[in-house]
Parts: structure tokens; C-alpha cells; sequence
């Protein structure tokens, strides 16, 4: 049962639908990594700006947060973040992405927002406009954040340090949610943790180079990139308890220049995944243990260099305002589209607004995928084969309802908050 | 005992050799890739035709030839290769090259003479340039072949195709030589195969990619790649015979842009010998065989990708012109100076001149290090450590006498060969 | 608040310990294995004798049964297992067992009960006299059931099928009990799935043997093993999701009978685990792949024979029969020593009781080691360390409290479904 | 061209050949491990003693020396050895051996004559026999050697303590010979080295045991073990040369004794081979230091231990004594059937005779498969498969010829060296 006043705000949102449509297809044809997003954030600014909001851009680099101050009431940050990620599209959409950019390392690589954060970024513009467009329903002030870099390279962390609290001052809540590869239409969330802590590596396996032919003179560092490999596969297998979620992905590997050189060195980046921090830990010291170990085992001329890319600690939602958001989504969605989410693996910088402001926030999951092929899929086994996931190439949310369940969810947690300007209770 | 003729001709080496450093030191600082080696042509030609030699270029696209027709008797091929390698140069040397360039996949690499064909292009401008002053003192037709892309891309077939042959018809001898990490003023040759059989090979193993946090989703290509290479070690362990030498050695790994992002695929480039051409073929056979199961083992959604990249016979010395040439050294540089040389497990496209002209070609070593250090190293059982072979970016030979050598040899060479104009018999 | 009952029939208790501690200890030297607890059976049958149970054995080969028909009331089967495994115990016990006895393919092993089947045994023979003595507290009827085999050899249904159900019909109640590495004293149970599904295999991978000095005549089943048993870790790194609880534990290899002497085969045994049968079928279906590929990869000439020794589905408690069970405990052992049960990831055939008879069964744990140190070791994070587990050479429960509350836990089980004669309302 | 006094002294063995039929298929079904052949020896010792020898027996616990003294001359010492392998003979043959025995650990094993020592010792019998037989037709003394346990106990040396040298002084020369995988009628030698260096490890891996559902818990000896058999190919793919033989074989790997119990320990057993006894001990070097890291990558309790359980250097055969005999074989089977033998990787301790004795030996090798047969295989590339090697549960040497050449080369070698009683000159 929506409220009369969400009914209000939401009211335009048929209208605004082409434009957010055109929005999407705009961003995820022009993906831009951590950091660089000036072609997204001036898009977005200029869209807040029409809107009303007082528009702040540059903070934490590429951020921009819209404030709307509309009378007496409590502050809500809304966040969405805004980066894409080092991936070649391999969707076939008609609107897929061809875009390539430099990386940290001044590669060149294929970009794709593959993580749905082109989505993300979407479903903030609509809630902002329409919650600007509705204002007359609520009271309070609200808070339109566009995150930077949330693809490990520490976005929120970034705007925080940049004052995001001196501009309206700190939030009293923090919302925020993520596309996931459910079924268009429902959302999910939990109270506690909801999404892992993460860590990423980049460790230099340091070998001796020479001929391809001669490797008695070398100490191959394909070799022993690969034993570590291996052997970090039983970190999970057989060091992480069956009932103590641990994820532990090598993500990239590089070695060599040619077929018939030995190189001096590989480099593998190693992403871990826990739902506690401890168990984190017990990654890290694992991971350390075993290259050094094999780095002796290979006769290698020093020890690996273990550089830490990036932390991000456990999600975890505030049980009392998860309680009374999922009342709210309730209410709207119905009880058969409000879901408990799982616990997640994936990672989030999420956390950071509200630990760093000291308040209560929430984070939820939305479907973005064909009702009929995920249950189908998930019925017959098929899901994790046929539902690309997240930072798949094949990754791509279909549009309806999309883009219109991630406005409501975002409208509805921001009146679940807000005053009626008239009532002075919840809007 | 050096011949007269010999003598006469080296005479002038003495007073070439200041030119020859600079050459050297000039090469090592410009080195280019295989089938880019203009700056480098259009030195050897400006030098070829200084010295008086008909000079042709862009023969095999970036190789250069020069004839110097000096009246009745043979013609003798002496050939160089001019190509450097993707290897960043960490040998200290004051002249060290700090060059890049792009490789065939357009990425930027850094460059370096780690094989030294830097050296072999300044003995062969050497001779050339002796042998063209000391024409008076033979009589024949001589073809210095300064030839490009011997690093796996064959250079060699490449001049071959482009007419190399029809510039002065068919060599009657073919000779050509490689620096080796032996004492310096040391030759070494050998009867019948004296380098191995190679090819080399890109393998692109396809899995599925995906989020890093959700590998249950993916087939994951590092895991897969760190597999495939553990497994090949076992060709050379298990299936080969510890009598038949072969080397199977991945050059090159690469998979993935991103710690928390499971890549689709991964690529390597494998590398190897043998000393018989049937060995080679069972090596490629049992790699096809890994990689094709490994990635059923990994529920791969397709079959590996294996593209054969180049392949090279054996170089197999003619006995009797090997017999013949070994006298010769023998005779110029002494007993102690003229080694038997080992097999060697590099490869060469060289043997594809004698090949194609169908006549006898011989190919020797000649030592590029501190003859002191080489011996001592040897000794205590350090030698693999302590004296970095071709391919290693410490590969640092010696000056002198190593530019001075491997003129002599050529020269000798060549001479032995060619007829006295006056009376007819060898010079 | 123990009720009068209870307190009235564990009033012999103290006077019963001495002989119960003799009988754990004569057990504790006397491990039998799976189908051969004669000694075992003999002895527990004597006892049920002595305490007027009406004995039947040979059920299921060596199980033992006692019958305690004692007036109107529902029918109670208490359940305890009595086989020991092929360990070879390191506890430095005075009363440590130094038995062998021949396993299923004929080797002399050591034997040791290092799974706690004599504590069970003890227990359950504590009960079967404390119910016998004090049976004109309670009316009803009494299966004091002694199952054989438990060890992955399907003891349980071989009772079942040898008739145990006619010996005094169906019962109405299926308790059972299990010694955990917790705290002496406590007791844990939970609702639902309480531990897992589980699965044996045998393997045996087929190579070609030869001489030590010439693999390259042979297929070597040793590498074969090996690239086997690190491939598998990758089904529970790779292939199953973090939340979704795996193991995959290769307990023993065994190839060959020197160093010098290629073997033909590899015989491996594989033992798996998930909270969900659907997941034990997909890490089977991964077994299968990987071994049949990597018999491929190693040319073997034939491929891999797998066996499964024994499957048992999860271990799930009946959901009101365990929250009136837990209100028990709390009631007689107080809400701090009557904790929830995470999900262990041993798993067990009791289940097989409740399944066969088609009524509600419950199953709970009793930790057996001194709290002061298992608290001081989980504090510190040395649990793991510090208190060997079930099937470790280490396994060393304390006496005391352990035996005791044992058999409070069946009596307090049994008394909350027997009614008192008098009343008819529950004991 | 045979010599007149070998043509006299081979004339009865037409007549001899039906007994030394029967004492193969006697010794093939009888087989006896290392230092247990005491049915064996009593067999031969019975032998010798019909033909006249001089008998001693336990010469090296169960060692056998049969003493001809034949006047004045040389001695020549002909060894054989006499023990089996714990291997499980598949051959098929009419008179395969079903016979077992107790190992060194205790285990009981099957027991075949997978090396052949059972045609050695029927050669060297039927010899004695025709050498005592023609002893007219020349003089000296002839040592007949039976030696135990030559598969990696240590026979040879243990006779030499046991005072094989006091029965009848120092040999002058030393003979022996192996039986390989070539084409029956065919004799094989070469001067210098003709067989490998060997070492034979026994390395205990210390993981902690545990039960298999709680790997974490644990330190896997498997996983550790399979880790290392994998690590240990390295050594001979990447750190030896091509052009430098080596081989390393774990023939053994045995851990645990049940699907669901993770076991404290694993035991491997590895043997290592080279031409170079330097090689040996860096392949020693190596393996060390793999073991060593490799407990620490897996966070072992503590390090490995490694026992040699035994070291045999290269066999070499003194150049001249080799030429000499190469040429009385030639002139005897014909320059077809003498042909020069590969170096091969087998390892033998008959060096030891000759090292102790200061004199100089010789060893060859004898074919012993249908030459039709080895040919068609070696020509089609099938040999590795088609043959089965030494050690192979399928090796099935040809009775006809192999029993006959194998009996005509040891009196020819040993009339090569005895004087005619009449002459004075070489037999």
C-alpha cells in the first residue's frame, strides 16, 4: 500500500521515463574509470542543476552532490555510484559500449559499465527529479551524492576527505542500492551485514629472466605464478571453514614480453572477499605465507613485493532503520516483490558515508533481469550459467522495469524519512 | 698459422675498429623490432656502400644486401641478423638502451639488443669492410646479408622469397656466426646439428568471465592458465626421454585487467625445442593434448585457441664444410682458441639460406665474455648464475676482443673459400 | 528446573559413573571397525541383559538392540554408534589404544576410537540402566539401539533392514547424540539441517608403469594423482558459491611400492560435504569432469573407475520435536549450557531411523573437552589448533563431566516423550 | 668368426638348454625381494656345486660365489644379480608369478621378476656350467658371482664387506650384464659411462591430521604432497638443461587410510638419475629445497624428513677392457648384432665390484624381445608403448634366443680374457 504522498512524488515519473531512458543509453555508451568520470558528472550536475539543486561538482575529483534544502526536517543522503570498469563488451546490444580509455598503469583498455553503476547513476536523476519536481509533499533536506570510483579506488573515502559533509552538513540517514541479477521488479534487502569486506593485491613474484631455451640459467616467474596460483586455491579449499564464506579470485596475471624470452617477473592482482573481518585477515596472512613460501620453493633471487591496491570493510546495514525501510518497501512493492537478500560477496565503499557521519544507513539490492529467465534459469539450474553477473562482458539489466523500480525504491526510502511539510509525520 | 692472404686482409682491422665500437654502441642504443629495423638498414647500407658494395634494401621488407662482384671464383653468403627483442635492459652499461616500441599488439614495450645481433651486425659491417679494402688479395663474389626479424618471425624465408638469390645468383657457401656467453676470443663450431629445432606457439584458453566475488558463476582463466602451465612442465619431465633434449618453456602469461574482475580469457606463448624435428612434433602434440583437456577439466565453454606462431628446423652444420672451415680457425686462432661447440637448445632460421640454395652452410659461436670471470664461474659451478645468457636483460658482452674476433672469423671464412686471383688456389 | 522425574531416575547416576568410566576406558582400548564390533557388541549386551532389556543381536550384522517394554506409552528409540577407525592414536592417554585390525582391503591398520563412538556407547548403556532402574517413573516403551558401522558403511540401514522395526514396532521417537569439540557440559542442538550430506568415492586412476629411470615410456599415475588432487580444490574455490557451504577432502592416496618403479594405478579416496543434496550432486558431477580430463591430459590409457563407497543424505531435526527438546535441556541443563548448534559438516546416518520409521527425530551435540581451555583457545583463536578435532590422532574428550551428561541428555530425551505412569501426563 | 676354443666350449650348450629353460621359469615363479632370495640362492648354489665349483654362500647375507680354479691365469669374476621387485606381474605368461612377500615396512606385496635378474642368474648358470664343462680348454680362475639385492639395497657392496675378495683373491677382470627392452640375438656396450647415477629418497611429509569435513582445522598432508609431486617436475623441466640428463620419479606416494579422516602424515619415495654425479647431488639440492618450502607454503607443524635410502654412482666401463671385449663379441655374434649401446638412465651397483677390486669392468646389455617385433614398433614410433620396459608388470622377455646370447657372451667374454692352457694365449 503506497502512501498518498509517495503516490504524489511518483506521480511524474511515467513522463520522465524517456528522458531516463536516454539518460542510460548515454552513459553506458560513454563508461569512464574511477577518477575520470567528467563527461558523466557534468551530465549529471547539468540534470540536478535544471532540477533546482544547489550543485557542488569536483568533490573527492569527479564527485558531484546536489543539495536541496526544502524546509524543516531531517537530512537524507542518497547515494549512486558513477565508474565503470576495464571490461569489453560483449552484450550485443545495440546500444553496447566501444569505448576505450588509459588506465591506472597507461594501458589502453576496452571500458564497460559492466557493474551497472550507468544504472545507478540513472535511477539517483530520476528520484532527484522527481523528488525536486514533488516538493511540496515533504520537508527536510535531501542529498543527491554521485560517487566517484567506487571500483576499488576508494570513491566515498575521497569525498568525505573533500568536506561532502561540510555542504549541507552530516546526513541523519544514508541510502543506497545496487542492480543485481535477480528479477526486474523485486527489491532485497536485510538487516546487518549484507555485502562482503574485500581486499586487493598486487604481488610482483620477483624470478630471473634469460633464454626460453636455456631455463637452468632463470628462474621462471611463469612457473612459479602458476604454482602460487594453485596454491592459493587451497585457502579456501582447505584453510576456510565449509560454513565461513571466503573468497579468494586471482584476477589478473601478467608475465613476459614473447614466446621465447624468460621474463624477470609476474604480477598477479588478488581480490578476498569475507563477511568478517577476521576471516579477512586470515586471508591476507594466508596469501603472504603461501607466495613467500613459493617464491623460496622456486629459488627465486627475493622475496615477492605484496602491495595492498585497496580495503574495503564489511557493508552492513543498521538493523533498526532496515527494519523500517523493508516496512516501507512493503508497503509499496508488496510482500511478494521485498525480499531478504542473501549476504553478498561482492564489495562496497558504501559503508564509508554513514560510518564517517556516524548514522544509520541502509543498502538494498534491485533486480534488473527477465523475471521469466531467472526463475527459469534458477529453477532448472541454469542461473549462474544463463544470468551474466555482475563485471560480466555479457552483463546488461534489461530496461523495464528497471529503471523505474530503482526511482520508487530511492523515492520511497527518502519519504520513508521525510516529514509532510503539513503533517510533520512521516510523508 | 694465419695465411698470408689473411694477414694482408686484417691488416687494416687495427685502425677500423674505433669505427666498429662506435657502430656497436650505436646499434645497442637503437634497437628495433623484427621487420622495423630501418634506422638500422639505412646505417648498414650507408656503410656497405661507403665501402664500395652494390646495396640493395627492403629485401625480406627491412633487409639489406651487399654484392661487391670482385671477378672469377665463388660467391660466399655471410650473413648477420639485425633485430632486438622486447626486453627492458638492466645491464647498467653506460650505453644501455632506454628505447621503446610498439610490438605486433600494438602494445609499448621497451627494447633491447638482448641477443646481441647488435654485436653480429658490427662483425659482419667489419668484414665487409675489410674484405672490400683487401680485394686486391682474393677473387670471387661475396654477398653480405644483413638480415631482419631472426627473432621468430623468419627474416631468413622472408629474404629468400624476396628474391635474395636472383641479386647474384646462388651463394656456393653460407656462413654465419652467434655470440655466446663463452670467454671472449673463443670459437666454437661443430659438425651436423649444432642448434635446436623451435617453434613457438599462442595458446588462448576461453573461459567465461564475471565478478570476482561470484567465481561459481565463471570458468576462470587464471586458474585454468595456471593448470595448463604446471601440466606442460610435465612433457619434458615425464614424456621425453632424459637422453633427448627438448624445452618447453612459456614465455609469455597474460589474463585479466582488474583484481575483482574474472577475465574471460587467458593468453600464453609457448616456446619450444628439440634436436630433432621429431621430437618437436611430439612436444606440439602433447601441449595440444594438455590445453585441450585442462579446459574440459575446467568446464571451458569452448576448445583452446592454438595458432602456430613460427616454426624452425634444426641448424645442421655440413660435415665437410664444417671439417674444412674448423681447419681453418684452427690454423688462424690455434687449437686452444677452437673449440668443439655443445648443441645448443636456441634456434636459428640461418640454416634456411643453405637450405633454399641447396648448398653447404656452416654456423659457429663465438665467446663475448670476460674470459677470466667465464673460467671461474665455471669453475665454482656458477657459471648459469653469473653470466647472464642471450635473452637474460643483463646480457652485457665484453668489447674487446669479442668486435674483434668475430670480424676475424668472418674474414677467415670467407677467404677460405676464395681463391687467390693471382694463383687460383685458396687465398 | 529439572523435574522430579528426571531427578528421581539420574538419582543412581553418581553410584553408576565408576562402572561407566570402566566400560569407557575397556572401549577406548578396544576399537572395533565397522562391522566387526564383536568385543563391543558382547559387552554392551551383557549389560542390557543385567539390566532386564530384552536383547537382540546381530542386527545389521553387529548391531546390538535392547527392548525395555515397561507399560502403556509411546515407543523411544535412543540411538548410539560403536565403531572406531583406522587412526593411530597420539593422545599420550594412559589409557591409550595401541590395537590393529585388518580393514576391508586386508591391510593391518591401527585402530583408535577417535570419533567418540565409545563415549557414545558409554552413554547410552548409562541411560539404557538409569531408564531400567528407575522405570516405575515413566511408562512406555524403551529401544536402546547399538548401531554398527556408522563410519561410511551404512550401519544404520543395515538395521533397518535387517528387521530392527519388527523387534517392537515402529518407534514414535528417533533420539540420538554426538561428542563435539566444545565445552564438557554443554549441549547444542538446532532445528533443521544439523549436519551435512555426505559422500565417499574411490578413484582409481589407470596408468602405464615402468622403470623409474625411463617415464617417458610409462603414463606416471603419481603425477596424474597429484595434478588430480590440486585440481580438485578448485571445485570449492571455483566452483561453488562462498555461502554456499563445500567440502571436498581427498583423505587418502596411495600409489606404488617403490622409488625406483613406475606404478600402473593411483587408488585416491574422496570424501564430500554440503548442507544440500543438490550441491553434493554438482561437487560429484565436478569429481567426474575433472578426473576424466585429467586422465586425458596424462594420456592415460584408459579412463578413471569411480566407486562410491557411501552417500548419506543431510541430518535434518524434526522442527517441533527440537524446540520441545531444547525447552528440556534448558530446563534441566539451564539456557547457559543449552546452546544453539551451528551446522557441522560431519555428517551421519541417524537420520536413516527417522527416515525409515516416517517419524520426527531429533539429534543434538554434547561437547567432551575442558571448557577453561576451549574457551581460552576460541578467545585467542587457536580453537582450530588447540583442540584436535573428531578423527584426530589427538582426540582426547575429558571424563568428567563428558560421561555424565551424556547420560542426562538421552534420560532428560527420553522422559520429555515417556509419560509418568501415574498421571499419564509427560515424566 | 667364433674362436675355436669358444666354438668347443659353447658345443654343449644345445644340451644344456632345456635345464636353464627350466631354472628360468623356476626363478620367474619364485621371486624374491632384496636380500630374502634365499630359495634362490640355495637353487644356484646347488648348481654350481654339480658343476664343481667351490661354494660359498651368505656372501652379503644371502649372496652366492661359486670358485673354479683352473690353473694358472687370470681370475675373471661373471656377476649376476639374483633379487625381484614388489611389482604385480600382468603379463599373461603361462608361468606369470602369483607369489608375494613381506616388505621392508612389513607390507605384504606381490612380488615379481620385473628387471629380469631371474634370465641374469640363469645366464650366469648355465655359463658356469659350460665354463666347468670345457674347463680343458682354458686356465685360470673364474669367479661366479650371484649377488643379492641390486635393486637399491646395496648387494654389491655388501658382498665386497662380507669378504667376497678373501675366497679367492682380487679379480683381474669384471664382467656383467643386463638384460633391455632391444631385439633378442643383439649385444649392446660403449665405453665410459653406460648407465646413470641413482639416489633414492624416502621423504615424510608432517602435516596435522583431522577429520575430512574440517579441513580448516587441519594441514593436509595430500594437498601438501600433490603440491610437491608437482613442484618436483620442475626440477627437471627448468633447472636442468636440455643437453644434461636428469630424471626425478616419485614412485611412491602413500597418506591416510580413509575418505573422511585426513591423515598426520604422507610418505613419498623418489629416485633420482644422471650421468654426472654433479647433476645428482644438484638435483638432490633442488628437491631438498622444494620439499622444505613447500611444508612451510602449506604452514606444516614441521619440516620434512628425508632418508636416502640409497646412492649408486655411474656405471663406466674402462675404455680399453670395453674396446677389447667389443671386439670379441664382434668377432663372435657378427658387427649386425654388436652394436653400441645408448647411455642409459637405469642405474646398476655393479660398478662396485670394480671400483673395490681397482680393476677394470665392463657391463653390456643383452635384447631380449622378438626383434620383429621391437623393430616394427621402433620404426612405427611405437616402442615407448609396444615394449614393456624393465620394472613394467608387463615385461616379458623371449625365451629363444634371448637364454642362449645371454649365456655365449659371458663365456665369450670370459674366454677373452683366459689364456689357452695349451698356448699361453687368449682362449
Amino acid at each position: 500500500m503506497t502512501t498518498e504522498t509517495t503516490g504524489r512524488v511518483l506521480s511524474s515519473l511515467e513522463a520522465a521515463l524517456p528522458g531516463l531512458e536516454a539518460l542510460y543509453v548515454d552513459l553506458h555508451q560513454h563508461p569512464e574509470l574511477a577518477f575520470t568520470e567528467t563527461r558523466t558528472a557534468a551530465e549529471l550536475a547539468r540534470r540536478l542543476t535544471e532540477d533546482g539543486f544547489e550543485v557542488h561538482t569536483g568533490i573527492g575529483r569527479t564527485g558531484v552532490v546536489g543539495v536541496l534544502r526544502n524546509g524543516e526536517g531531517p537530512t537524507v543522503l542518497l547515494r549512486a555510484d558513477i565508474d565503470a570498469l576495464p571490461v569489453e563488451e560483449q552484450t550485443g546490444l545495440a546500444y553496447a559500449s566501444t569505448a576505450r580509455g588509459v588506465d591506472d598503469d597507461g594501458n589502453d583498455v576496452p571500458l564497460m559499465h559492466a557493474c551497472g553503476h550507468d544504472m545507478h547513476a540513472t535511477w539517483l536523476s530520476g528520484a532527484a527529479h522527481l523528488l525536486a519536481a514533488g516538493r511540496e509533499a515533504w520537508s527536510g533536506t535531501l542529498l543527491a551524492v554521485f560517487q566517484p570510483a567506487e571500483e576499488g579506488s576508494g570513491g566515498a573515502a575521497a569525498m568525505v576527505r573533500d568536506g561532502l559533509f561540510d555542504l549541507a552538513g552530516r546526513p541523519d540517514f544514508v541510502f543506497g542500492q545496487h542492480i543485481a541479477p535477480g528479477p526486474a521488479g523485486w527489491v532485497l534487502t536485510r538487516p546487518g551485514v549484507i555485502m562482503a569486506a574485500a581486499e586487493s593485491l598486487r604481488i610482483t613474484l620477483h624470478g630471473r629472466g634469460g633464454h626460453g631455451s636455456r631455463p637452468e640459467t632463470t628462474v621462471d616467474p611463469v612457473v612459479l605464478a602458476a604454482s602460487v596460483v594453485l596454491k592459493l586455491q587451497t585457502v579456501v579449499s582447505r584453510e576456510t571453514a565449509a560454513t565461513e564464506p571466503a573468497v579468494v579470485t586471482v584476477g589478473s596475471l601478467h608475465v613476459g614480453t614473447a614466446a621465447n624470452v624468460i621474463a624477470d617477473d609476474a604480477v598477479l592482482e588478488v581480490n578476498t572477499r569475507a563477511f568478517d573481518d577476521g576471516v579477512l585477515q586470515r586471508l591476507h596472512a594466508a596469501i603472504e605465507r603461501i607466495v613467500n613460501a613459493e617464491a623460496v620453493a622456486a629459488d627465486a633471487p627475493k622475496p615477492p613485493t605484496i602491495e595492498v591496491l585497496n580495503a574495503y570493510p564489511v557493508t552492513a546495514n543498521d538493523e533498526a532503520a532496515s527494519d523500517e525501510l523493508t516496512e516501507a518497501f512493503r508497503a509499496h512493492f508488496g510482500a511478494d516483490a521485498t525480499l531478504p537478500a542473501p549476504q553478498v560477496t561482492g564489495s562496497e565503499d558504501f559503508g564509508e558515508f554513514g560510518r564517517a557521519a556516524g548514522v544509520p544507513s541502509v543498502f538494498w539490492l534491485v533486480g534488473g533481469f527477465d523475471p521469466q529467465q531467472v526463475i527459469t534459469a534458477m529453477t532448472e539450474g541454469r542461473f549462474e550459467k544463463d544470468v551474466p553477473s555482475n563485471h560480466s562482458p555479457r552483463f546488461a539489466p534489461i530496461l523495464h522495469p528497471t529503471l523505474r523500480t530503482g526511482v520508487e525504491t530511492l523515492v520511497v526510502a527518502a519519504l520513508s524519512r521525510f516529514p509532510h511539510p503539513a503533517t510533520g509525520r512521516p510523508a
